[in-house]
């Protein structure tokens, strides 16, 4: 495995290469990011992880500061992954000047993850173009885990015509259920021990769709939202939307996804769960 | 040479293709296209010319319906020019479903050309990125004659790390010093004689900055735009910028390009010189 940290010495490292695959990270890797690594080996001959912590998707108030940054491990643990190469470029090779153009995604931009981070989508797309710029890959693998980042990607890519396969990887989960993630890391014992409870909720929500037994829908996912706020939860948003472009669900939509945001002290988890109803409301 | 119209069939085409240059028009080809066309030959080995009249950069008054085509005309004048492919994609085929996604350009794009023509420049960048995902060319060639557009376009590539090399393409000019336009087909026989007194009243701020003798710039320029107000013209504006982003010029700015975009009747032509400043105001 190489790891290289410019654009001119990745240009010529993958010279050649026939079928390249990007998994584009933050770092912080953990065994979520490595199946997804693991994926985009079953597809492409030559593997590139980019870690980079992109500031354009934080806002003023988030964490880019305190973002865990440890590229030693994370190397480590890509190369016992099938990786081949890792791209970790510097700030000002990624933003050698201030960023002037900007990809501008549609409204979705600014609804659930983006009602309480505004511009973090733009920042969001505009860096994964840059990113498939600059690797020029035949195929992308992104993690399901976040699924409105999923959703606004596949769509971009369709949308600009990228020459790219977009593959998504299944989110990763421990023993207990929690969705794998590096914001996991700020959760107290006590907050590890709860977190299981946001899937769980998701899981009942998902049960009672499947079935057609959530006859009132929004009555079914309020009760969901209160029982995590019996618990110590503040709930950003619990909804069901339509698996394409996360429209609102229709009565006659049948491939759905429950979508969960929710903070414990101030660790904010997000989860999701794909569901499928087999019978609509008469 | 090839003419194709769909996605499907260019990649098919382009497999295997060293060296592309793609020369984007709207079609209604003159002999500056054709120069183009030429230039990129020097650097390619498969020139591809794509035409396309693209409605996202024609405002809701403006003359997308009446825009002259003629794809016969075209592809006969691009075959003596040294062209091997012709993308000509209808509207579906480059917009399937409304574009969702936009190339959001910085606040040049409000100014000059844009200041009269909101979101042209939006609409132009954004069906350039997708004419570069489709075509993946190694070189583009852009006019000279839209100074703002190739300036943007210039710089869109390099930030957003696209691989591919810019290379402009000088002004076309009738014998009289009128730049070569597909709108110069809508001027009455009187308005043609009178066009090419634009590039005159250019030429005459440029000898002025040249020669240092233009000490207040700004008197200068509002001398020339007066004296094409009297010849009957309606001045949109006539600026002295930067070469560099186009930028307000300073005074210690060297290299300098006079802009100039006015109206003869109904018909609105545009025209730009380079110019270089010996010597600053002391």
């Amino acid at each position: 495995m190489e790891i290289v940290h410019t654009l001119r010495d990745l240009r010529l490292r993958l010279a050649g290469e026939g079928l390249v695959g990007l998994v584009p990270t933050m770092g912080s890797l953990h065994e979520g990011h490595l199946a997804l690594v693991r994926e985009a080996s079953n597809h492409a001959s030559c593997v590139v992880t980019s870690i980079f912590v992109n500031r354009l998707q934080f806002g003023p108030t988030e964490d880019f500061d305190r973002y865990p940054r440890d590229l030693e491990a994370d190397t480590k643990r890509l190369a016992s992954a099938g990786c081949q190469v890792v791209f970790a470029p510097t700030e000002s090779e990624m933003y050698p000047s201030p960023q002037r153009y900007f990809v501008e995604p549609p409204a979705l931009q600014n609804e659930l993850e983006g009602a309480v981070r505004p511009g973090h989508f733009r920042g969001v797309c505009t860096v994964v173009l840059k990113l498939f710029h600059m690797v020029q890959p035949q195929v992308a693998v992104f993690g399901k885990k976040d699924y409105q980042q999923w959703t606004l990607l596949k769509e971009m890519v369709e949308s600009l015509a990228l020459p790219i396969r977009m593959v998504p990887g299944e989110t990763i989960r421990a023993e207990d259920g929690l969705a794998l993630s590096s914001r996991n890391a700020y959760l107290s014992t006590e907050e590890r021990a709860e977190a299981p409870h946001l899937q769980m909720a998701l899981k009942r929500l998902a049960v009672a769709i499947h079935a057609g037994s959530a006859t009132d829908l929004n009555q079914t996912i309020e009760q969901e939202s209160m029982t995590l706020q019996q618990r110590g939860w503040h709930v950003d948003y619990l909804t069901v939307r339509s698996q394409y472009a996360l429209a609102e669900a229709k009565a006659k939509d049948r491939e759905l996804v429950i979508l969960g945001a929710a903070r414990l002290g101030s660790t904010r988890l997000l989860d999701n769960l794909e569901c499928y109803r087999l019978v609509g409301p008469s």
